[in-house]
């Protein structure tokens, strides 16, 4: 499969929702879809399209559209979710236990193997079929389990420090739910979910809408 | 305060990140702070800083800086965290529950005044002081108690008509994090959170990184 170099942060944000789109087309048995009638249900143009899924390979073909279950084969392929990932949850708070009951994941192909928190009431609670760990278990379980992704969901206070003895055992890939922005290695990607930056946002677009 | 119109949503989506940073400097005790000393904290250069605020106003002073407490306070005022909000949540599953748990968001003026379920084991149970009541209620709940925000918890084949059944009632702003895009009348604002798209792109920039 041809794909270009540099592909921007704006396209690759925008795959997963083309593999949603085309996960619900799939589902309800649709065979092919033109990037005009793609774009009308995502809410793009058909050039944008056609623009973003370029970046990637040669997809669909002029007067047939995209074949939905190539096209999602494909996306999925260069999304990664073929391959299995294990992930740990560090936090059993609200969120930490939110995610680890979540079983959406596991069909992107990402499975919450291990769940610490440091709080002695919640450690050795289970989570699904998870017991909570203490949180000073995790580097060495991490060492010996072959976890991909770690999910940092302790206060902000703890998250820096938390994310160090991740990546420090050899973590490459941090999903971030504490409300700071994290320091990490060159070759560690964080991917940062700030709940509290979006509600902001919405407070100001409402306000600015209705004043 | 003077005020341009038309301000990006990439400038938008960076407020909240300024106000994040101004709290922290407020609770350190630090009184100014440089556009450049500002930008290596939050990771921007000094000029996108000044170019972003000056969007908003006329802040800071050649020589001296920004005064924080004034620049957190007006950020602040711009945001609309200066006013209360109620919001209700439809969805008692995990991330609804997590979210009705999560005490942050009051110190950013918003309040979760219901919470509303289907699931008839859930009705009656309590999270915090609130009371999960039957979803049918929340139409009325909402006429009856000047609701802002609904926030959506549901699964996606219910998040539309819980999206309709909101705005019907006048709320103008929604919170969204069932993994669909919604489809709501002109005068209402959507924030989505898509938990499953937040991490697939941390799994594609993953493989990326590591191939």
């Amino acid at each position: 499969m041809e794909k270009k170099k540099n592909i921007s942060m704006a396209v690759i944000k925008r795959l997963p929702k083309y593999y949603r789109y085309l996960s619900d087309l799939l589902k309800n048995d649709v065979d092919r879809i033109s990037s005009k009638e793609l774009g009308e249900k995502i809410g793009f143009t058909a050039s944008q399209i056609r623009q973003d899924l370029n970046c990637f390979g040669d997809f669909g073909q002029q007067g047939y559209g995209y074949n939905v279950r190539e096209l999602h084969a494909q996306i999925s392929n260069i999304l990664g979710i073929h391959k299995k990932y294990k992930s740990i949850i560090v936090g059993a708070g609200n969120i930490g236990q939110a995610l680890a009951n979540y079983s959406n994941f596991r069909d992107l192909g990402v499975e919450a193997v291990g769940i610490f928190d440091a709080n002695p009431k919640l450690i050795g609670m289970k989570i699904r079929d998870i017991e909570i760990r203490d949180i000073d278990e995790f580097p060495e379980y991490v060492k010996n389990n072959c976890v991909d992704i770690g999910i940092i969901c302790v206060p902000s206070r703890n998250a820096q420090t938390v994310c160090d003895e991740l990546t420090a055992c050899g973590i490459k890939a941090i999903w971030n739910f504490a409300p700071i922005d994290l320091t990490t290695p060159d070759d560690v990607v964080v991917e940062n979910v700030h709940l509290s930056e979006s509600l902001l946002t919405l407070v100001y677009l409402a306000n600015q809408k209705h004043q």
